[in-house]
């Protein structure tokens, strides 16, 4: 293939766009992971990535996929035949329940319509109804990669709370972590389960579980056979800095860079900048006449837009279009969406440029394939961005 | 800390020191693991990892540790209180066995000395002794890491066909794949476990699983939980040389590299390369008049060397000593030889040079330690390896 | 100072953006710049370097900025006192210029207004008044990087020629070689100037000189005293891969991969994609009302675009604001335009996607900052190059 | 070709083994060489550059090789005619001589016997000679890269001062500087030349005047024409942290890496390490039974060790057939000692074994090659290396 200047717009909703520095410190050589230097790397990772949770309570890194993080969240606490109250918000609760289920849980998905997020009254009701508590947890996914819709998991909290429901709350997090503003211990979350490579600017290999007390108290009961993802080992080892394992050295060693720069720009400000993307880009695909695939305003997601393609047009046609034109990838409509929709990523190491040049590249893939849509989308970005300043530096 | 000059020397048997450009290749970013490129780069390692475990057959890529292949291995294949038969060659086979009962498989470990591989024949008698065929699957480790001794993984399929019984043989190669001859298929071997941080020339956070026809026919049946590790869903999406969920992408651009590396040097010199430096490193060891932990001198390993402190030393003394020293890592002893010896990697991407740097380092530290020895260690490799010319290049 | 997130825009006429790939080779360990391996690289890289200068005449690679190249075709041709004919093309010639004096040469600049290219009849006519033939040499430049000005070279060598005027022609193609189309041989140049850090894709360092038979023989009478510069040694050592001093032996491992991208994309398409990118910039700031700078259309140039800013506004804090607000540098107005214009560079690696986020990056800026302007600008950009298929893969 | 594994040692007396963190800072996009970032960048450069010149006085950065400064020191300070008395320690004096007389100047070089440093006694009597005091400059060489020869410039100084001579002092620094003590102002050089690939840590392409008030008031009278040498327009730019034309930007985001680098380890403990390694060459070197190049042992050069070949063996064979076979790189011999001598460097970013690692290779080389030698040289440098503790830390 003949080379294809200027560098590839990776657009997704994750993985995202590593920085430099990021990817600079993943090709450092391996370091010996049972010697004191690694030990000390370790201590400050573990330190550090609790203010990312938001929690004082232990968080486990795996050498794994998100995916892994799921099924550890699933088995150190719960035991075989367990019911599982989940919510289907879009691809990846439904995935997840999935998981629960070839894990031998009960899982229920109360069905949702992909375009909104949890609907806390509906899994209030659910809770109150199961009066002998045979629900152990509640696992719901606070952004919906998928569709690009934020649950509200203080709602959520006070679903379980208002029914006098004992059941755990487990929260993937994987997409909206670092990029949106998440409290596992404010919010009563009991495990919260992260990924590496969206708002924690690596590439995929690392997965993560913040772990409440109420959780760990559930592992010591909990029956699912476990051992890779046993919390048990994994705490204990991390007391002195190591693994039970040999863990992802580079990627750990990459992840201390990635907390330095989201600690040098700020959580506050991390925040406000993928919300400014999002408006920018709901603002733009609004203008084009298109609809979003989450209908709810406030719960737009900070971090992908999910954008609903005119009848009779593929998405996965304008994405390939896109991808050959302006060496752009964009995500695609997953599941029963396949195809009707496409989603724009903002999220991970960007900036304003970053996102009109990725709606500039969905517009002139319009234009040239011939789709019909409002002229002016990317203006009204551009405008609203402008008129908008970045919130500043402390 | 003020700067230590010089590259380190991770002298360890695994993780190894990886290759820059395999490193570089880590760095690039990260790509759509759904586009087309990702998956023409899938589908060119799948066909190519096959080369390095000599099989025909399907072979997983996790991310995850090695620990996590040890898993998927017994989680495919077999169901809960099954029987698996281990052999205790050292702390690693010894760490297998805890997981295969962690796992709630019932985990039969024949005692070893820690000083040398398998011992086919009480395998095989173990076998014999079990006419109603209880004993679902055999599980060894063809290269102990913790002490330096290779079993004979032939001699270990005709124990269990010479005792005509229908177990699985599980094999660990984590330390060994890529740097000594390995043949999942003419061995008949039903699951081979390995690693990407060792022979492989890559860091952690890959790892593997090959797979016989009748392992996949076992995995039909096994009735053990799983879903991150279950082969199923991996070999249906890696036809299309996809994922089921978001796997190490760099790691893989880093594989692709480092498989063509491999494929440069051929297996062969690979091989030999290895076997030379192990013979370098332990005329080196006897001179200094140093016992090997590996008692039996042809089941010696070719990718590390076991070293027997003298009485009264501390080898994590030493290696600390080292490691200030000389900006080099060695392998520290484990679990029952903890402290008593300490292990030198010769494994990966190195030369001659490398090997003799650090035994000098070695023999520096035992110098300026006082640890008693006699003089001529490095010169006795030194000698070996200009007298015995390296195999030529094809 | 914090984290600002996301990859810095270098928007300027050059440095220009270097592909990582040629920043990875930058990076690779020296090489013995005498040893074999050495002189291979170096056979092909001025073998192919050739291509891109389009001569089959000696090309010479300095360890040097490009200014190094000006005063080395000046030191090898010409003796002290010689006059040289110069054209005020803007800031470069005119730097050109003042280093001729330096050196000792009478250097002649017939004034130009900065918003063109070279006036090829008023250097003809001027050539013609020279019936003693005291004017030795003809220096201009090709592209006028301080205004975004393209003179047409043909056009001077007809009017030298026209003139029976034997003058050797020096051009200056440190900001359009391997981005515009040139012709070494093709278009009678004696000696063609070019450096590293525009078009090819590297970092500053390296310059060049491309030596026409007439000069080399010119060479041997020329009396300026050199020896850094000096052509002949250079050319005795490059025959057999070899400097007469220690070169910058990483920028020429980076070289390599650098001709191997544009070797691969195809030179055609590499001006095509100059091309298309300085025709929707235009149309961009003529939509927002701005005057050019360059003010013949067939003369702007395809790797920069010089906008005049309104009366009464500073280019400079334009700058400084969008360096501020978007992450991205563009080019200053230099000498007599000093903050009255500013430059956008649209050279090197890039694709459309990179055009139109450099033009919102400005867009924003002249809104935020409250410069007066029509809006749509950012949208003829765009609508351009989405009717405007760029040039297919041969 | 097949793929040689290991990492290549580059054992020249330069360009040397940068270190990884040098590479990925030569490896970092390039940034606008006219905005706020870079001036910063220079403004601390320019400062710390002079602590390892140990200068108050300004110090040139070139983006030019090390010739391009020997260049400069003269062009800047002489003009044509004048005398300038130089040493010939070696190729590197003749070198210099050679290029002086290129540039005009009436060079004269005082014989040699490329076995030692300068003879300050003969500089002295030649310079009480020349009571016109038509010689304007002595020109030597600290460290003579091409024999291994150290001179003492606090002699040459005072052989100057004892002739009651006027002459400047000239002095390349360009393999010693940064390894070895040296000291512009207290020992009264007017100019020290340098270059960025040997102590400095850094690949080639940067070179270095540091100047005296006495050589800048020089520079004032002198008539050699220079432009891109030429100090003032250089001191003028430097002042705010620019350049008068676009320096090598990647190379000087390197040297601030360096610096902090030699910084971090302290100069005096970089100095003793250097030393150290010399040292234990030399032992080895003498053990094999091979005499030095420089005979005069406190002349010893602290970077690199010139071995003279037994009679009747080739240097060159010698280091062909320990890069195929160690892929290592040792220094050729130069000019008169072509082939004669080989040049082991111990300069730069090293340790302890990547010494001994380097005699090894050799020493494997001496073996399988069949030149005759003692056994023990290495163990020589061994036992030297771990009975010497290295400085410690502050």
């Amino acid at each position: 293939m003949s080379y294809q200047p200027g560098r590839h717009f990776l657009q997704l909703p994750g993985p995202t766009n590593s920085p430099l520095a990021v990817l600079q410190a993943l090709a450092l050589p391996t370091i010996d992971h049972r010697g004191p230097e690694f030990g000390q790397l370790v201590l400050g990772l573990l330190s550090d990535i609790k203010k990312i949770f938001r929690t004082a309570e232990p968080v486990i890194i795996y050498t794994a996929s998100g995916t892994g993080a799921w099924e550890a969240a699933l088995v150190n606490t719960l035991s075989p035949g367990d019911q599982v109250l989940m919510y289907e918000t879009g691809q990846f609760a439904t995935l997840w329940r999935n998981i629960a289920r070839q894990l031998g849980l009960a899982a229920e998905l109360i069905a949702g319509d992909w375009r909104s997020g949890v609907d806390a009254a509906a899994l209030g009701a659910r809770l109150a109804a199961d009066s002998a508590h045979k629900i152990k947890a509640v696992a719901v996914v606070h952004n919906e990669t998928s569709t690009g819709a934020l649950s509200d998991i203080v709602a959520v909290r006070k679903a379980i709370d208002g029914a006098n429901h004992p059941a755990l709350l487990l929260v993937d997090t994987v997409s909206s972590l670092a990029a949106v503003d998440y409290r596992h211990d404010d919010w009563g979350v009991d495990v919260t389960i992260s990924g590496s490579q969206k708002g924690l600017l690596l590439p995929p290999g690392l997965s993560f579980n913040a772990i409440s007390k109420k959780a760990l108290a559930a592992s010591k009961q909990a029956k699912l056979p476990r051992s890779y993802w046993d919390w048990e080992g994994m705490i204990a080892a991390n007391k002195s800095g190591y693994f039970p394992y040999t863990p992802n050295t580079n990627l750990l060693q990459a992840l201390r860079v990635a907390l330095n720069l989201l600690q040098s720009e700020g959580l506050e400000r991390v925040f406000s900048r993928h919300a400014r993307a999002a408006e920018a880009t709901r603002r733009c695909v609004r203008q084009w006449g298109f609809e979003l695939q989450c209908l709810i305003e406030k719960q737009c997601s900070p971090v992908l837009t999910g954008v609903v393609m005119p009848d009779g047009y593929s998405a996965d046609k304008l994405r390939a279009h896109i991808l050959a034109q302006s060496n752009m990838s964009l995500g695609a409509g997953l599941g029963r969406v396949a195809d009707k929709i496409f989603r724009i990523g903002h999220i991970g190491d960007f900036h304003d440029m970053i996102v009109t040049a990725t709606l500039t590249g969905v517009e002139m893939g319009l234009n040239s394939l011939g789709v019909p849509h409002r002229s002016g989308g990317v203006t009204a970005a551009t405008d609203y961005l402008s008129s908008k300043p970045a919130l500043a530096a402390a």
